[in-house]
């Protein structure tokens, strides 16, 4: 019991020398991409650069510890670093000492609500975000991310938590383009673009092998850091106009618990469970697909753990929500990362890059980082899956528009609460109409099939309802209409049978309404039976009246309520 | 079209002096009992008394025209009214102009939303009102209604939303009791339970036939008003503190559009919602009753559009929210009603008793009409539905429990979303882990079986799963762990096979885990296959890439898997 909380117990007995090979190697070029990475999400998340650094220490040392991914990389993300700012953004101003203690509070709210859901089980909350709504939520978030950057990319200043607001604000500013900082962005974009398509080619052309090449090909953000802070240092370009990182704290984060202000925390809590639920749903994901490669498992249950410890670890730390990200965990694999303790080390090289290079990108342009959240985020938008999805189901296309124009329009809060709320009303809307059918005899056999697609024998005073669903809340009144409707249409109707070989299940609701069409049909000078119920079914309904208020009987078969009903008078 | 929107077109034409005589003699019977109901449950509502009069004229005419229920008695109802005085206490305060104006602007939203429901066939939405949560909703709704009628019976001011506070509120009163109120108060309930239960004898034993003393014991409440505002009349009772009804504006009210007012339209919208939903389930639930004991039948979806004319005539003549009531309906069936016409006939008599007998019932003490509201709410109280509900099913159970609780403690509305969401809550997490076997054949069949519960054939390199669900959103991520568990468990298997005769749909999330599984299954060497598949989740699957990437086949049947597959290598 003890062990299943702490993983590390397990993979660490048999820790050898070509594993920590691997996770050093896998660790160091985690750490070069995770630098620019850690800073421009802080920057998304309307934070100073440095919390993605303290976001990116002891975070991983956690997940190391809880988490049972062999190679999942946690740290910023860009999705839970736009939501973070959505949420914080409605209590407090950026650059304030508030807005940085709500966002720790957050990931510390975050962290407590994921270890509860990892301990009480409750990861099928997860459950809730459907494939389309999460799918809908990325692109639409990825949209609004791209459009917020655009402010650094153009150098002016511009604000707002969704594409109306971010639109209308840049066209107020936009008079006010800086063109230094314009040509560096534009550039360190193209040149991102190039490197995702060209770079590989071309690092395999100079003899580079092919494993080396496709690591170093997704290393081009770190190109792009050096040559543009470079370029900003060697040109002053910062007296153009150019904004640039500039001082960021030397020194680890000092830790602290965070402050304990319930108003604070209830202000945060629906934010907190949406960034966990979204943030467990992507790691999840990512760390299923890499497991998979290998043939290895992870415990969703204690993954939920792993990530609640990272979020506590980071605001203890003075940093902000985190999660598993895709594009990282993909090049710790790749990089031949064998256990977590790869994620140790890179916590390592992060903790010394924030001790010693921090002065180096004092001259870092901002619109650099810009460019790489643009182009990682444009990466996430996949407006193809609005037609893959029209094409395969009606109902599942209106829960993903729904979610991305609701994002769009009204922010990612609101977005992703109008898409699980469509989903489940959806849902609920496709059960609540189950196929039935009045079905008969077929001739010579003891079989009883749909009355309108076969040719059977009926009776005038028998009708047999067959219900293909569980009857359940959603279901319990449209049964009631189809019945009373089929008896009000029959007037010579004297026994009505319920044929229920499909039904898995019958909750109170559906209790109570059997008990009413019971009652009713009794009313009607008509008798109730029920046919081929199965054994939990059968012994649910044992506990309650209805067996006992039934006017007619329960058979086990179809074919037996027949023989005994149609000599009855 | 246009005739199902008017059902009165269609029993109007063979209207006959027969019907006209039946539905005469019930509406004069409803009016007597409307009257005093009236009154109480406009001073429920928070509201002056005459406008439960108005509410009980122009709405019975609305749905005489547009309702499909016979025999259906609307007007105020207690727990609408309750709902009521919740949604618009938060807004104003009793007693003033605005009050007033909310609790119409209530009524005008609530038909909207009703007839908007009817017309797009949303009746589904009172689908999300399961049985449990209405039942326990009731319950806590009558110990509330009950609890804030003490006041009146005590003769003190208290108020409150919710059990807590109204008797909290009483505790701080109780040294300000009106012993003669309190003397009228205990009397009236005291007889009003007798008469409940002995009247009837009484009226049989001198000799009055059997359907006649049936009526006469149901209008106990006017008999008490009668005598309780004779005696404050000649004993000059308010001048020892009994508080009364008082002047009451004579004469028909005058109509008005609502005013428009979006914000309060938006602070009420909820409020409105929900007031519908409740009114809906409980009005549908009756007429249904009835309809079925002369084998008549009602419309759901027009019945939305009945409510929700009845609801506008109510606001546009100055009423409040009302629904059909249970007792009222039962007393118009039983007098004889025969059309919806005894609506009709019943709003003249009140609007008579409008105009011509309010000056009668300025001595009526507001006890006695306390009086008959705390009896006629408690016997809407059902806490053996809390053991009939524990012992079917916990699930129900808690949902019940947790209605109950939260209304008594935070109030109606809070009160019944709190039931709503977690009867979804458990029935997703029900469906969230479907039953799934592992299965072999039987020996000398081509039948499948749970290889736990029978001794069947297995092959190592094969394995097939049986999921006994349909697979959506909610149990796709379940899908996923159970079938990469069995995989990272059983290292011999080549095949994976997922048997499917009992999924009657998959969703775009089960879609998308179907894909994730073929995908990380082949990362793990093994393929994997689909059996009998059902031919419409087969036709939407055509319309999906997983057939094409499917790296196993999809068999009619189970054996012809079987038998593909076990020879190969």
């Amino acid at each position: 019991m003890f062990k299943h909380y702490f993983p590390i117990l397990q993979w660490s007995k048999n820790y050898n020398r070509q594993m920590l090979s691997g996770d050093l190697i896998a660790a160091i070029i985690v750490t070069i991409m995770l630098i620019p990475q850690s800073l421009a999400y802080a920057l998304l998340a309307g934070l100073p650069a440095e919390v993605g650094l303290y976001a990116s220490i002891l975070p991983l040392v956690a997940y190391t510890i809880f988490g049972t991914s062999r190679t999942l990389a946690v740290g910023p993300v860009a999705v839970v670093s736009l939501m973070t700012a959505a949420a914080v953004g409605n209590l407090a101003i950026q650059g304030t000492e508030a807005y940085l203690t709500a966002a720790i509070a957050l990931a510390f709210i975050s962290g407590v609500i994921l270890i509860l859901m990892g301990i009480f089980r409750l990861g099928l909350l997860a459950n809730f975000l459907s494939h389309p709504v999460i799918s809908g939520f990325i692109t639409a978030s990825g949209i609004i991310i791209a459009a917020s950057q655009l402010k650094h990319i153009l150098g002016i200043d511009a604000s707002g938590h969704n594409l109306l607001d971010i639109l209308i604000s840049i066209e107020h500013q936009i008079s006010e383009v800086n063109y230094p900082t314009l040509v560096i962005g534009i550039s360190a974009i193209v040149f991102l673009y190039w490197s995702r398509k060209h770079l590989k080619t071309l690092l395999l052309s100079i003899g580079i092998n092919q494993r080396l090449a496709d690591l170093l090909a997704k290393t081009g953000p770190v190109f792009v850091v050096v040559i543009t802070t470079l370029a900003t240092w060697s040109g002053e370009l910062q007296s153009l106009g150019v904004k640039i990182i500039g001082d960021i704290p030397q020194g680890l984060p000092s830790l602290a618990m965070p402050a304990f202000d319930t108003d604070l925390w209830q202000q945060l809590f629906v934010s907190a469970l949406l960034i966990s639920l979204v943030g467990f749903v992507e790691s999840v994901s990512v760390a299923q697909t890499l497991a998979a490669k290998r043939r290895q498992r992870i415990s969703p249950d204690q993954e939920l753990v792993g990530l609640g410890a990272s979020n506590i670890a980071a605001a203890v730390s003075g940093g902000f929500p985190v999660t598993g990200g895709f594009s990282r965990s993909v090049v710790n694999f790749d990089a031949g990362a064998e256990t977590p303790a790869a994620g140790a080390f890179t916590a390592v090289g992060i903790a010394m890059a924030t001790l010693l290079l921090t002065p180096l990108i004092y001259f870092l342009p901002k619109a650099t980082l810009a460019a790489t959240i643009i182009v990682a985020v444009l990466s996430l938008v996949d407006l193809g899956a609005l037609k893959r999805t029209w094409i395969y189901s009606r109902n599942d296309f209106a829960a993903m528009l729904t979610t991305i124009i609701v994002t769009l329009v009204q922010g990612v809060e609101l977005g992703i609460i109008a898409g699980i709320s469509l989903s489940i009303v959806l849902h609920l809307h496709r059960t609540s109409t189950p196929h039935s059918a009045l079905v008969g005899l077929v001739p010579g056999t003891e079989h009883f099939r749909n009355i309108d697609r076969h040719s059977v024998n009926t009776e005038k005073h028998i009708l047999t309802l067959r219900i293909d669903e569980s009857l359940y809340f959603a279901n319990a009144r449209y049964l009631e209409d189809r019945i009373y409707a089929l008896i009000s249409h029959n007037s010579d109707v004297k026994h009505l049978i319920l044929m229920c070989p499909a039904v898995n299940l019958i909750d109170a609701s559906a209790l109570e309404s059997l008990e009413a069409i019971n009652a009713r049909l009794k009313d009607s000078g008509v008798t109730f039976h029920l046919s081929e119920v199965k054994g939990p079914v059968m012994d649910k309904l044992k506990r309650s009246h209805l067996l006992t208020d039934l006017t007619g009987e329960v058979f086990l078969s179809q074919y037996a309520a027949w023989e005994a009903l149609r000599k009855a008078p």
